[in-house]
Formats: structure tokens, sequence, C-alpha cells
């Protein structure tokens, strides 16, 4: 019986998310991972082996062809080398065009044509929209989705994102009390095999880490400053 | 230079939904249709030869394996022989779980990462969510839908479903004064080679011509009553 789906990408926040509906809903959970051509599909394996150490039920779905390309499946775009609150305002770098809404969209499907699922679970949180890096993680967009979600499956699914308010140290502070297993989970989107340390996503892993006074288990190529 | 995408089933209303699309975007436009293991996959044929008709260009994209099964696309289930009105309320056995969002998504992502393009098109008309049939056809749900879509692309892309508060037999008339060729629209869920005239699409099709004084072109294997 799976009462929750969970949207796991493999990185601290979705990773996090899957222990606590873990927790929550007593391991009736399925966690849903997604290939759209990343470039850091290293992720994928990651996510099986996050799913794996919990003994959560996980399944790979391929959305390749139903989505845009973006920076972090397009070949020919580099991933931003500096911190997200360095970035520019506005589209992010390492946006996939709707590519959120796409994923929240395919797991609702799986959870509605399951008889017993009433939950999907989303990992955005709090920083994801800061300065409108991701617009696709933040509170308004959640609100609109959820709704739309209640309405299209006649309320038997609820869209939860419970993380939208925290910040990433806050998400790493909470899973360190339920024993998330930091070290198998990725984060970096430069699409090496081991963190790079100097992409956005790996300065705001290692910034999570030390604002959650939490030791960080990444071996990066370069540590970032 | 495509400006809009349409999704196509190559029913009578998204056919009549191209035709006005193309019309007002004077030719740049694409059509999408999904394969989601409907039994009357012979929908695609025909939105294949509605868009070629137009000279429009058109992809589908097999999104199968991102679905839950439903009542049209579990072999195992059968159509109903009644018009939508004589169905119970609620559930209809030929909803699809969260299919309609799923394909949306898919086609908003292929539009947010076109540079040209700024619409995206929904042909679901006012008597699709009548007696709760499909939520997912019903103005709240296109509300948040494009609430979600203009948040997540930045505002780049309009969702707009011009036919929401339209019956069927008013998008024929509208379709009529522009010339969709109805003889190469397909409405039957049956999974046959031509229309069964018994099964609720094909009842809600004869009637939407009668509706709007159109001559019928279809070839029934029952004229449906």
């Amino acid at each position: 019986m799976t009462k929750a789906y969970i949207l796991l990408s493999g990185g601290i926040d979705s990773s996090a998310l899957l222990a606590r509906a873990n927790l929550i809903h007593e391991g009736s959970v399925k966690a849903i991972s997604v290939d759209y051509g990343q470039k850091h599909n290293i992720e994928l394996v990651h996510a099986a082996n996050v799913a794996k150490h919990m003994g959560i039920s996980h399944e790979i779905v391929d959305m390749s062809f139903a989505m845009g390309k973006g920076g972090l499946s397009d070949p020919s775009l580099e991933v931003p080398k500096v911190s997200y609150e360095d970035l520019p305002h506005g589209v992010s770098p390492t946006y996939v065009p709707n590519r959120n809404m796409l994923m929240l969209s395919m797991l609702v499907s799986k959870a509605a044509a399951d008889p017993d699922a009433e939950f999907a679970y989303y990992g955005a949180h709090a920083e994801d929209s800061e300065n409108d890096a991701y617009p696709d993680c933040s509170p308004e967009f959640v609100n609109a989705m959820v709704k739309a979600v209640s309405i299209a499956t006649y309320g038997k699914i609820t869209l939860d994102a419970p993380f939208v308010d925290n910040t990433k140290a806050e998400v790493v502070a909470n899973g360190e009390q339920i024993g998330v297993p930091w070290e198998l989970t990725w984060s970096c989107y430069e699409g090496g095999l081991i963190h790079c340390g100097t992409c956005s996503t790996c300065r705001a892993r290692r910034d999570a880490f030390i604002g959650a006074r939490v030791t960080d288990p990444t071996v990066y190529r370069e540590v970032p400053t």
C-alpha cells in the first residue's frame, strides 16, 4: 500500500522530504525520480541509493521527450560558478522550462491512479525562489498547483511542499534529527563524478551544512569558499 | 517561428481550437498530441491528418510511462454506452488520472523552451466539466493552471482555454465558420476503426452537430439516438 508519492532528485531537500514522509506515513511511500536529460544524471543513481537505504520503492521515469531543454540539460550551456545570491535576478541559467510543473503533474498522475494514495510531496524550499531564481518553487506557484491538483483529482490527492518556507539550513537541521543519509545525496550540477564545489548548488549545499552546524560529509573537488 | 502551441487530440474541440489559433497567429502555430496508451489511439492518426490539412507542424509525444492508467487506457475497463448526462455524477468512467494537467504541463514546457512562443492553448469546453465529469476541464481548474503557468514561466507563456464557457455545439458553429475539416476529426472512445455511435463521446459529437445545425459528416456504426 502506498499512501504518499515523493518527487526525489537525490539532493538534500528531496531526500530529507522522503525521510520525513517515510516517518509520517510509516513506510507506505514511494519515491519517483525523473530523467529529463540532465547532464548531472548521476543524481539518479544517488536517488536510487537514498531510497534503497531507507527501504523505499523507487522508480525512474523518462520524461526527456516531453520537456524542453534548459541550462541543466543543454550540453551547449555551462552551469554558473557563483553562489545563487551572486547571480543576476530573473531567469536562472539553470532553469529548465516548466520542469517542475511537468514532474509534479507526473507524480500526481501516478498517485491519482493508485487507489490508496492521498499525498504527493514536493521538496521546494524557500531559497529556491529567492531573487526569482526558480519561480516554480515559490509559495505562489505551490498554492496554484495545490488548487489545480485538488480539482483535477476530485479532491483525492493533496499536494504538499512542507519546506516551502524553510531555508536549506533548516531542512538540513531537521533532516539530521531523522537520520537522512547525507553522504548518499547529490547536489552538483556540473555533470562530474564528484561534487565540483564551485557551482551554485555545491555552494548552497556547503552553506546549508555550515548553517545547520551539521558535519558536511561531501567530498568536493574544490572546497566551496 | 512558433508563437503558439496547441494540444491536439484530433477531436472536434481541439481541431476547432487549432483552426482558430492558426488564424489568430497567422500560421505560426504548432500542434502536439499525446500517446498515453489510449485504446482509441486512432485519434493520433486523425490529429496528424487534421494538422496536415491545415499545413501545421505536428508532433506526437509518448507520455504513457508518465501517466497512471484510467478508463480510456486500461484494457480491462469498458467505455460507457450512454450519454454524458446519463452517467452518474462524480468520477467519470473515462477519466484518466490527472491526464490533462500532465499533457498541459508538457505543452507549456515545449512552449517555454521555444524563444518565440507566447501561448499554450487548451480545448476544454463547458460541457466537459458538467456533472463533475471532468473537473480538469472546469474554469476553476483552468484558472489555477493559468496562474501556475504564468509563475513557472516567468510570465512568458499565457495558457488560454477560449472554449471553457462554450457548449460543444457552439464550438462546432464557430469552427464551421473557419473551415474546420470535421470529416478528418475523431471522437469515439471505443477503440474501433469507425465511430461506434453509442459511446458517450460519439453521442456528444452527434448532438453538437445537430445543435449547431451543421451537417455531421461522420460515418457511425450505429447512428446515435
